[in-house]
């Protein structure tokens, strides 16, 4: 059974399992610093599909078959799937996985989708509701672009804080047992606002509530940043995770020698064209089941943190000048049960 | 704990409460035959804001803070919020939502919504995983019809099978003990695609989803539908509610009988020029947090099953010449705890 420490963290004392996971990503991507951790590369932004939006539901329902075809158990075997992306509607997830036969909990966290969909399967699965959930959540560029920004057509320029939506889809399977690592503790995040309204700076909407929700798991656990092996933001880029940093010294919280944001990792940054780094939902999935969860699987990490961060807004409320809220779920990975 | 039986049911042994429960709606709504059971009927589509989004946003924190205060808590009691709504990026939950500080869990399961974060939010419950857990969702006719289909000012024929989309909100608080109804048993749905094309006649897109569901749920618990004092569906509306009936005959389970639809309830169908009734997300959920919910309190129902469905599709997916997936997640509610 879980319990509650403090007033935002559960402790998942059962410790849910990763059993497996998976990615596919685009073409730029897969020419990153990560490309030899991806399951699959896509050469072409449309993977051989009419449209940028069935090409994101293809990449994310090829990373969930993958993830489930490593788990051993056939998609029957799996009680539900929790997945969502930045599309209208959530088209990527709900077309992509409108044929896996497996009840579906659509979810809207923006970026944060990963640690979002992490958190409600893991109680799921702690609670003894489910024997195996998945997880699943995607972005593309030229799906989101068009959608948030502008006709690719336009050929805009972008500002340098502006980051570069990933293109790529990330899953993971959840049960009772399994190789791991191991979801040993989450804290919910609030919606926080400080009234950024610069949509090319999504990195200084989405760190004020990133800051928010560790300092509530810190508070509440009572752990130290030194207690883990690393801190992972989702996609603040390098002018978000800076300023993570900057306002967690402010509460007396020093991660800057954990700290990795997924958006600095997927991208040589300077080389890649990708001004402040990588951003979408895809990017903190394609990353986690990639290279961070290689790396537990090789020894090399032993205790994490994964936040990632979303920014609730959308181009209706920028238009009707509303700033950006927000939001970061955080969850601890455990290599062990302890 | 809870317990599964069957492919697809969850069975909640301790049986999470409704502790307190609110609505708030539109005029039109208020004009229709419950209107003696809403809390709050706002005059004006604006609600005294300067966009139709901004007043979704207004109704849907209406209804969730009247809920808390009838529930005796404060706020920062709620453990967690699972919220959304029909809007782009969920934004009447996330501007609605944006300062009442407590973790927000968005989803997105279009019409879906109240049963969908019921779902989630009881097993929190049930799991220990939160003292209590509020689930709210909204919907606007004026932001639904220039989002999905035409700007008001262009008065577009609507279709006899067209739907009228609900103003108007629900939420509800859950709580390990309360007054009750409780909730009982859950069947999370598939993602169902028929085939339908016709964004005026989402009666048929989500009545498929709805029937598979319920099939599940009476092949699972080997229950009747004569076992209910109703078979509640979220918004089928007339043609809808036709077709599902249909579709279960097929499968030898007559509700014909037990069956009741929140879109038709909330409107006089024929007076009110609503076609075939209401929908929205906060349809289901305005009714649900009205009208049922007190007749529960009066004591004139015991026990229903709950099914409110949404249609997965965007503008963009249709006019990609995609069909419209549906969803339908079932929620069982007895008055006694057995």
């Amino acid at each position: 059974m879980p319990h509650r420490i403090g007033r935002y963290t559960l402790c998942l004392d059962s410790a849910p399992a990763i059993l497996s996971y998976a990615s596919a990503v685009g073409k730029k991507e897969g020419e990153g610093p990560l490309r030899h951790d991806f399951d699959k590369i896509y050469d072409d932004t449309s993977a051989g599909e009419t449209s940028w939006e069935k090409a994101e539901s293809l990449m994310l329902k090829d990373a969930l078959s993958r993830a489930i075809e490593k788990s051993g158990y056939s998609p029957s075997s799996i009680n539900y799937v929790f997945a969502g992306d930045l599309l209208n509607q959530g088209i990527a997830s709900a077309y992509g996985l409108r044929d896996i036969g497996i009840p579906f909990f659509g979810l809207y966290g923006a970026c944060s989708n990963m640690s979002l969909s992490l958190s409600l399967a893991s109680v799921y699965i702690e609670a003894n509701a489910a024997h195996l959930a998945a997880c699943a959540t995607s972005s593309h560029f030229c799906s989101a672009e068009r959608q948030f920004r502008f006709p690719l057509e336009y050929g805009g320029q972008r500002a340098p804080t502006a980051q570069w939506t990933v293109t790529g889809a990330g899953a993971v399977i959840l049960a009772q047992d399994g190789p791991g690592p191991f979801i040993t503790k989450l804290t919910g995040g609030k919606i926080i606002d400080m009234g950024v309204r610069d949509m090319a700076n999504m990195g200084a909407a989405m760190a004020p509530a990133a800051a928010d929700t560790m300092k509530n798991f810190f508070d509440d656990t009572r752990a130290a940043p030194a207690d883990y092996d690393m801190i992972l933001t989702g996609d603040l880029g390098l002018v978000g995770s800076r300023l993570l940093i900057e306002l967690l010294k402010k509460e007396n919280l020093d991660i800057s020698g954990q700290h990795e944001d997924c958006g600095v990792l997927m991208f040589d940054c300077e080389n890649q064209g990708v001004n402040s780094g990588g951003s979408g939902c895809g990017c903190s999935a394609s990353v986690l089941c990639s290279n961070i969860l290689n790396r537990f699987r090789d020894g090399k990490l032993s205790k994490i943190l994964f936040c990632a961060t979303g920014a609730l807004m959308s181009p209706t409320s920028s238009q009707q000048g509303e700033s950006i809220p927000g939001i970061a779920h955080l969850v601890e990975l455990c290599r062990e049960r302890s």
